[in-house]
């Protein structure tokens, strides 16, 4: 078993167990568990309340405790009392424990001789593998393995193998656990438990936001005679049996989660019997069967660096796991549905970090994130009123309706650009799945709405004679209220452009077309005086230094937690890619010496406090050949959920961290440029020195193609039915379909610009 | 009695209630209590718990409530879970209560046919007189009456006198109740109530700030016998008494309140003792004593116009009463004692609305102010450690430790210009109590340790020669963060060369002194490239235009309650005067020409949204010579507390605006300068066209004047031992011990410069 396709935990260590736990996360866009411990640790209550308050989430500090239980249906939300809706931690399933000769399995009690637990990435499957030395003398191997099944999405499968080298005494306990709270807080109204026949456990749920959950779980074991114990919130089933010497014990258990928001109506009861015929293995050969097409849509293989293919598989897998499938009423949440931080919501991530990977590797998956735009449309519009302008403004915190989350006001009143950045979206779903019907079909009225809220919210100032967008913050939120930030500017054009083409089909007069298209043509992106700088904002010049060598004086830690918010406000420092991110998007439109001069001004500034930095640097380093330097960047990411021992995945998955590593790849070292910046297929490889290969397949525009790239060549395999047009090396070329063609690269240093 | 002196309530209305509470407001500086009625009003609980968040006060919305209790001790605090330290409202002692026949005294329901509760400003005593048609028939007349005791501060008084036109079985209720919350949360740990002898309650309350508290409370009535009734946080003692027709019957409640936070270790036992031998009368007559001298040492008379005089009065009363004589471990907080909307915080009102006030009347009153803020530079030097500088920042929002408990970050972070007024405040009460010492002696440690805040506070950005101030919000909190703010630049420079001077005195090195000047001397004023206009920022002229026309549709209500908060922070929009506050405190440094710049640039873009706003304009358009705009602002102010029917002081006193009333009347309409501004007494009176003669008198220079302006003259009388110099229409002139002396005005045209 190769090491690029898992990840190991080699021992159980308190401190790194919730990093794990977020990381371990197993899913089926339905259902997602974070990979929790099935006999769960002492001393780490789950139902303890707390009081999150309006904080910069980046910073915040959590309850210090050792595991965190979630259990995640997508578009479950309930109220938070003060931070607004949010996605709801359901009961938790997973419980079975072992109890031999009296002594209950606790890895951080028990002498544990062995232990090694892993996440196959190919298989979406954990697996434990333990020897414990009970205090009886007994040595018991517990083997624990558990999937959400991807072709039966609302089932999660246990299998708890024992065996000890002499007889043994064993309890077995399998349960669900309904006292959990949501950050701190209980969204339960109401709570319903029962024995369902005699190895079952039906749980009903109702949540503060409506929604009813019903799960129900089985449990299997040869002989065992099971008996029901219920306390308020949870209920165990109990069984004894005798081991003897040698041989193997198995337990299975079987949960089922439905909730009222289902796209079937169909019971747990149904879900049950859907699978009950199944034998685990027949069960986990499915579940194999679909992800092994999963992964034939998208891995990305990597050669020289077992780290960075690591990454890339485990990026690739997250991203795999937390789409909802054909569920458009939802999006991706910030932490993957690995996690509760940043309360389940969708933000801006979706469509600049997210949709690229759907969208060049199964694009009915990035459809739905698109349709889910087009869908809120109501909530963006509710949003505009709110704010006293007509027209949609999309969330920058947004919940399944559309509503604004965000607690804080810096970024919910200012961070307007995710309006815009929802028609970039819209836009390159449609022109990247060669789907143009999209933009004036089905999107054309958001396209319209939201510029109507852009017309409203421009200002022009006396003695100009363009309009300007004020009081903004891009994507760097160390610049909280900022005019005319270039980024936003250029994406604001964008989207009234894009909605002056297709305004009159989605409800807008030829008058207000022609205005949208002025007032694009109007907005400035500031310069230096050089003409060559791209300044991020105006007056970004009379900020203050941000002086980092007296300041930040732990490298390895943010800038943020070593200096007050107001010295990040007042500063140059950046929290992440502004104007180069800008660049990213829109790389026609600048000249190399632009970028470069941008390169220089900002990299320096920037403190990369924000996980969506590095892979922007990443892709525009590339461009700018300094192909080290994206390294160091792409080094910086891979770290961000797989180093355990800084945090990691605790709180969740940074899933669009996973989505940029994938990009840094495609985007950045095989120089793929998107749909929206070149109509052609078009590649400029430039391989960092640690791989000697990278191969991957790329959906585009209605075909498939694979790509194979080393250090001298790169293979390009038309696997799509009509031929197709190429640009490498700066040169188009047509590859028929089914050919396969190989050019010869030029060596990295001539092709620095 | 002239209606001068008293606010008349003529009907209850449940709409003005909450108003009239608190306007109606007694205090004696020790102990304050909202003018509830007695037998408190049907569907108004006063246990409701709550929450409330971080918000901008001046535009939150209030949990509606027909009444709302307050009793405040000043320095008595406690933590709210969410939003720090604030003042705790003690237990409710008014409570007494008339049944008659059976009828309940409630003056929404029972038939009332004659209503009238006055606040005698003179006397600081309320009363009310009702008649009662009871539904036995029964014409009963009740008066009230009670104050807090002037000369035995920890004693309020009551008095309930009843008589009937026939007889009548009648039933009185006097109640102590503890089930109090303050902002809708509980913050007592323990509450112990017993029978006090044969007619009293006594009530412990410990207050989870740690603070202990003890009421005791004695009823007198000749001939009953009371029932004592406890509930778990409340105590009533009850009689029962026969009426006959036509005989008064007179209840007596005296009240006295200990603290574990009192300067002299007296229980409440002894302070009750120390009263006991004493008659209601007898303790009027103490009580009228203390409040006659405190009148004459402050009484503004004005002819000509009821309202105002009126307005004046008020504000004078309750600035009396909220002042907590000779504590220095307390300041004033921004509602007076009133109320909690703004958690019993001090703000640099203290300084700027306040302090003038004291010193001008009563110079000691004015150094307990002063004193607060040296007393508290442990806090403002925990305050400057958490934001990462050495030195000392004072709070936005202080409690009595001088921690910051702002919960907006935006003040919180970038109002900084209050350690700067902290240090104006502290110069400002030396020079005008001629106490020069004050600032080389205990100030001068905090004067130094706010220079060194500052000098790390301030940037120095590339290609410029002079340090920066660099985001910050000045006066004007419609401009969240914005560089080289004008006004907190001068007061900063201001602090910087006072700290200079005393500097070595503090703890400071001749080469830190010599830093602070050169610091001081550099730092900017923008301005306009005419030369003329003081920029309340650099890039103020970046802003959007605010649109008054098209946005603020109810002229009548606040500009924000119409905008949402991105609008505000975007455009040029003020919420109070800014750099016209500047050109107060500085009038010397600006030519009319510059005054008159800014007030025709300035003025057409402010909101006035603050209550803070008026007084400054009134006083800048004095020295315009805009006499009739001064008026209109300070008919703006008069109504702040005073119109019940707007809601008026419901959540506590506008005591910063009483403050500015009163230097309207001084500081503008008898253009008096303050000891900041000139070392000689100056006048330039302007009187509006209302008023026929305006009196005052003045504490100047440890000596007293009175000043008497017409239309035609100014009387001044030299009261001290000195011989005064006095500068009238541009003339300086000397009066000697006891003299007085009159000068002829010019009419007020030719005095517009």
């Amino acid at each position: 078993m190769s090491d690029e396709w898992a990840i190991v935990e080699r021992a159980f260590h308190a401190e790194t167990a919730r990093a794990y736990e977020g990381l371990f996360t197993l899913g089926s866009g339905y259902l997602h568990v974070r990979g929790s411990l099935e006999e769960h640790l002492a001393d780490a209550p789950q139902n303890l309340e707390y009081t999150r308050l309006p904080a910069d989430v980046t910073s915040e500090k959590f309850p210090e405790t050792k595991a965190k239980w979630g259990t995640y249906v997508p578009g479950v939300f309930g109220r938070h009392p003060l931070l607004n809706a949010e996605m709801i931690n359901l009961p938790w399933f997973l419980g079975l424990v072992p109890i031999v000769n009296g002594e209950r399995l606790e890895v951080e009690k028990c002498r544990i001789e062995e232990y090694r637990r892993e996440l196959r990435l190919d298989h979406a499957t954990v697996k434990r593998r333990l020897r414990w030395r009970t205090k009886s003398g007994a040595a018991v191997l517990v083997e624990f393995e558990r999937f959400v099944s991807g072709a039966h999405p609302h089932l999660c499968a246990q299998r708890m193998k024992l065996s000890a080298d002499r007889a043994a005494e064993v309890r077995i306990e399998a349960a669900i656990d309904a006292d959990v709270r949501t950050n701190g807080y209980d969204h339960c109204r109401r709570v319903k438990l029962r024995r369902m026949g005699t190895n079952g456990i039906a749980c009903f749920v109702v949540i503060d936001g409506g929604d009813a959950i019903e799960m129900q779980t089985r449990v299997g074991a040869p002989g065992c005679e099971w008996r029901y114990v219920e306390t308020p919130r949870a209920a165990t089933l109990t069984a004894d049996v005798k081991l003897t010497g040698g041989n193997d014990f198995i337990v299975e258990k079987r949960t089922v989660v439905a909730t009222s928001r289902d796209l079937m109506v169909r019971s747990a009861t149904d879900w049950m019997r859907q699978v009950e015929a199944l034998s685990f293995e027949q069960l986990y050969a499915e579940h194999l069967e679909v992800w092994h097409k999963r992964w034939e849509s998208c891995d990305v293989e990597v050669e020289g660096d077992q780290r960075s293919q690591l990454a890339l598989r485990a990026s690739l897998y997250h991203l795999l796991r937390a789409h909802v499938t054909n569920d458009d009423r939802v999006a991706i949440d910030a932490k993957g549905y690995a996690g509760e931080a940043y309360w389940g919501r969708y933000f801006w991530d979706s469509e600049m970090f997210l949709l690229p990977f759907y969208l060049y590797t199964d694009p009915p998956r990035a459809r739905t994130l698109a349709d889910f735009r087009v869908n809120t449309l109501g909530g963006a519009r509710e949003n505009a009123k709110r704010y006293g302008y007509d027209g949609a403004r999309y969330a920058w915190e947004s919940d399944a309706e559309g509503n604004e989350c965000c607690p804080n006001w810096q970024y919910a009143d200012h961070e307007v650009h995710v309006t815009a950045d929802v028609a970039y979206g819209l836009a390159h779903y449609a022109r990247g799945s060669l789907n143009d019907d999209y933009l004036s079909g089905s999107a054309a009225e958001t396209l319209v709405e939201t510029a109507r809220y852009w017309m409203q919210r421009l200002d022009r100032r006396p003695g100009e004679d363009h309009p300007s967008l004020l009081g903004v913050m891009g994507p760097d939120e160390y610049t909280p209220i900022s005019n005319n930030n270039a980024y936003t500017n250029r994406l604001v054009k964008f989207a009234l452009q894009l909605a002056a083409t297709v305004g009159e089909v989605g409800g807008a007069s030829p008058e207000e077309c022609q205005a949208f298209e002025r007032a694009a043509e109007g907005l400035p992106i500031p310069r230096h005086e050089d003409g060559v700088l791209v300044w991020q904002c105006e007056g970004f010049d009379t900020l203050a230094e941000p002086r980092f060598e007296q300041l930040w004086h732990n490298r390895g830690r943010r800038f943020a937690e070593q200096v007050p918010r107001e010295r990040l406000y007042r500063s140059k420092c950046l929290k992440q890619a502004d104007v180069l991110m800008l660049m990213m998007l829109f790389p026609g439109e600048f000249s190399d010496a632009e970028v470069r001069r941008a390169w220089n001004y900002y990299e320096p500034l920037t403190t990369h406090d924000s996980s969506l930095s590095a892979g922007v640097h990443a892709i525009v380093a590339c461009r700018l050949g300094l192909v080290e330097k994206a390294w160091e960047f792409l080094e910086r990411s891979v770290g961000v959920d797989l180093d355990v021992e800084a945090g990691g995945a605790s709180e969740g998955v940074h899933i669009a961290n996973a989505g940029t590593i994938w990009q840094m790849a495609v985007f950045g070292f095989a120089g793929m440029r998107t749909a929206m910046q070149s109509d052609v297929l078009t590649f400029e490889p430039r391989l960092p020195a640690a791989w000697s290969r990278l191969a991957f397949p790329i959906a585009w525009k209605k075909g498939r193609v694979s790509v194979g790239i080393t250090r001298e060549q790169i293979t390009v395999t038309n696997r799509g039915d009509a031929t197709l047009r190429i640009c490498v090396g700066g040169e188009t070329h047509a590859i028929k379909a089914g050919q396969r063609q190989v050019w010869t690269l030029l060596g990295s240093d001539s092709q620095t610009p």
